[in-house]
């Protein structure tokens, strides 16, 4: 696999900092690594890989001068960063809502649709985190006996929404420990001991952006446009890891048994259920996690081709930084990320 | 209203702190109020509305002279106490699942199934909290346009645990927020930060008892035997009020509007459903309210006959001692508790 001259753009957040990390730990092939980040950061220095780095600003000649970028920060930072990156010949991991539904987009889980990558005008972009959690489970199912609809109802942490939400939790929780009156800041809600049934914005329909994001995203990635979905997306209090209680229903039957085999049999899964002994997939056993834990599998009592399931996954890994860096590692397989020549004028 | 000589068993646990608060905010009609709890708690004077009663033990003499029991404490303990209430001739209001699907055991909201107390046999169950909060929903609906199917996951407090959990999660968050390993004891896993997908223990079918519970009592309140119900029970660190995110299906087309006007019209529901204000249902809103509260009501977008809504109710209030107050008021307006001559011998 050729290296490559790699940036970050959003390095300084709370999945900037997990991109960082997974970098390392998977030994991704660099040639040279560019951090950026809003201008607070300017300058600070980022060690990696027992080296310090600065944090620069995300310049037309930085991005003229680099082969991949990652992007994790807002859509807006996208929007602008994106076309720039690509105008320069570099290959774009886009983190962010921006160009997902956009048809000249892949939106790619490599272990579902790599091959939708062949199609690539410069940028990728990796789902939002519930939905590739959900994908990696209904995948393998839906590949055997077409999934008909699937409802699925979310209890999401406060990483997802980024590291001063984590702050927001962690210092709420204290206050009201202590019997003060907590501040809020990320949220409209409190969210130390409570549940917020809103992640992100309302729209015309009802349902909150987060939630049609399950919707449409599942759909492009798995394929099946006219796929039906329905999702209520809560933030509970939990610090990392996503939990998704879903219910799918099915073509035809299928056995409890057969569901078991099909996920475990799949890449990046990892089957944990065994009720008598409470073993179940747990928020804070997948953080830090690379794995999609599925556990509750069983027939759904109230639909005959019905099976009702539990997925968590770190949202920050599986759900943002793990699969741009697994996106990364498949384009560099497939030959899409141009090894550039450096710009010497 | 006549007056009747009351017994609470359980009256120091979660639910029956909260039945002596009722009880006086309500000016329910007492003659003599006798509170009972386990032995550890014998002697232990509890303050009633500026007098000191002390914690008794539950003796058949107790039970022969008073004419209405309410058991708030473990099935074990309705199993023993209940039949040996009925035998004196007294009335008892049951919040235990000991009873609730027993035939001859009338399952009251009495919002919705009062009249079913007629045929009592001296025991009236109130259900499990998660269920009532949510036949209160689906009522005023089946009623006009029959439910076919309620898929439902919860987002349950540790007060349905009851005090020792409430403890352990404030406890344990104290622990972590402060860098220490949480002890464990009333649940199997860590419950700060966390979520459990696990509510009591399984069933062969892979079912929790608390989900099953949601089916079966629904059925009965409803008068729907054979009404199709799947639901995913969990526990989220929420001191108090139970979370439930609701799709309905039904026999017919049915509007949102609909649905808001007859909610809204259904004695002890408030509609709360401004999603442009991030006005919706929370957990610590509800928490010491009497109402049963739904919002973020909207179309399915997977099911041309589907509602989707996010149920939160005080488990404590409504979902136990409440409603275990209101049985007890209109059973004595049907007079169906009779005052019996004091034991003088």
């Amino acid at each position: 696999m050729c290296s490559c001259r790699v940036a970050i753009i959003g390095a300084t957040g709370a999945v900037g900092s997990v991109l960082l990390e997974i970098i390392k730990q998977r030994n991704f092939p660099l040639n040279e690594l560019r951090l950026c980040a809003s201008k607070r950061s300017w300058g600070r220095e980022i060690d990696f890989d027992g080296r310090s780095i600065a944090v620069e600003k995300a310049t037309d000649q930085l991005l003229s001068e680099v082969d991949l970028v990652f992007i994790a920060a807002g859509s807006d930072v996208s929007h602008i960063i994106a076309p720039k990156a690509v105008k320069h010949g570099a290959f774009v991991v886009d983190k962010s809502s921006a160009f997902r539904m956009n048809p000249d987009v892949p939106l790619v889980v490599p272990e579902i649709n790599a091959t939708d990558m062949n199609k690539h005008n410069g940028i990728v972009s990796t789902p939002n985190c519930s939905t590739t959690q959900l994908v990696m489970a209904l995948k393998p199912l839906d590949d055997i006996n077409p999934i008909r609809r699937v409802i699925v109802d979310t209890y999401q942490s406060v990483s997802g929404t980024g590291n001063a939400a984590v702050k927001e939790l962690t210092t709420q929780s204290r206050t009201i420990l202590d019997g003060g009156i907590p501040k809020l800041s990320e949220y409209p809600h409190q969210i130390a001991f409570n549940t917020l049934p809103q992640i992100e914005t309302f729209l015309d329909n009802g349902y909150t952006t987060e939630e049609m994001k399950l919707v449409y995203e599942t759909r492009k990635i798995l394929n099946r446009p006219n796929l039906s979905i329905s999702a209520t997306c809560v933030r509970v209090p939990v610090l990392i890891s996503h939990s998704e209680a879903v219910h799918v229903e099915f073509e035809e039957p299928i056995q409890v048994k057969k569901v078991h085999q099909l996920l475990a049999n799949f890449p990046g899964i990892k089957i944990i259920d065994q009720p008598s002994e409470s073993a179940y997939p747990l928020p804070i056993n997948a953080a830090g996690s690379d794995l999609v834990y599925v556990g509750r599998i069983r027939q759904d009592v109230s639909k005959p081709n019905g099976i009702v399931f539990w997925i968590v996954s770190d949202n920050l890994r599986k759900g943002a930084a793990l699969n741009a860096v697994q996106i990364a590692e498949r384009a560099l397989e497939m030959k899409l990320i141009p090894k550039k020549e450096r710009n010497l004028s």
